[in-house]
């Protein structure tokens, strides 16, 4: 028997050593007390297209949209490409918005997102709130995790080595857990 | 011998039957006096992925890039998903953004959109206003071109049938011939 809460998460970045996929990671390890995490793909999702969706939506979209339905909360982590967030990540909100049951519709979300730049993804961040309007997503607010200079932040191994970034991470994760009990 | 300027178009859009890429055809039959026109293709554009990148820049992005160059202007006519622009687009952009002698720099883009909604694309279009800034892109500022309610103004055969969106279509064509000529 588990009290655990079962969390998905996504990143927008489809880098293999992706910093925001190592974050995704150091915050799963820092929760796995309190959470069964699990790590969506988002790589096999297809460009969104109406004429496509007319003849349903594809599986993958599909699948991810279950896992996110299933699970008391989303986690989403992001970078910023040109002052937004990722193409990519849109792709995959602007799809999941398409399925009937909404499975983005009053979802627990966290995010977070790291760059190599000063600003640490304020801006990508800021534009996924707004978003989240329209999706209906339901975004904690704070603490806001912006890991800037990443480069400095992370090992070879890709293992969080930056204390002041591990007590946000810590702390995001507390947070979190109160925030998906709060809403269920 | 031609002075007409060339100008490419892109539509955020996939769908055969787009109200975006109908406005973008009325515009280039506006224009034809003065441009000579192309579409340019992004549904062959991969999801970005650095690790792709590393790898080179795939095919359609190079050779949307080259059109893109070698055009005297970009139009960009957009949707609005989701209080913002499509991840097709955003997408499109970010691969754009990553090759080496940066097509949307410096170049002219006149941007147009079409919704059912009662607000037209306001909130995408301003978004792509903001993305344009980190890209460099040379947005002109007027006339808007916010096209609502795109369902009862054109018709069957997808020509648009009001009189006042063709009156402001008339003068955006005309406004971006002087835009380009000027920074050219």
């Amino acid at each position: 028997m588990s009290d655990k809460l079962n969390i998905i998460g996504i990143s927008g970045s489809l880098r293999k050593k992706s910093f925001n996929k190592m974050l995704l990671d150091e915050l799963f390890d820092s929760a796995s007390g309190n959470w069964n995490s699990e790590i969506g793909d988002i790589s096999e999702i297809p460009l969104y297209n109406a004429d496509v969706e007319a003849n349903g939506i594809p599986e993958s979209v599909i699948n991810l949209g279950t896992k996110i339905s299933k699970a008391d909360g989303l986690i989403i982590v992001t970078p910023e490409y040109n002052y937004s967030i990722p193409g990519v990540l849109k792709n995959t909100i602007d799809w999941l918005s398409r399925i009937k049951n909404a499975p983005l519709k009053n979802k627990p979300v966290g995010i977070l997102g790291a760059s190599m730049s000063l600003t640490g993804t304020v801006r990508s961040q800021s534009h996924l709130r707004l978003v989240a309007v329209q999706t209906e997503m339901l975004i904690m607010n704070k603490p806001d995790v912006y890991v800037a200079q990443a480069q400095n932040k992370f090992d070879e191994e890709g293992k969080l080595t930056d204390e002041k970034t591990k007590s946000v991470i810590n702390k995001f994760a507390d947070s979190f857990t109160i925030w998906v009990n709060k809403i269920k």
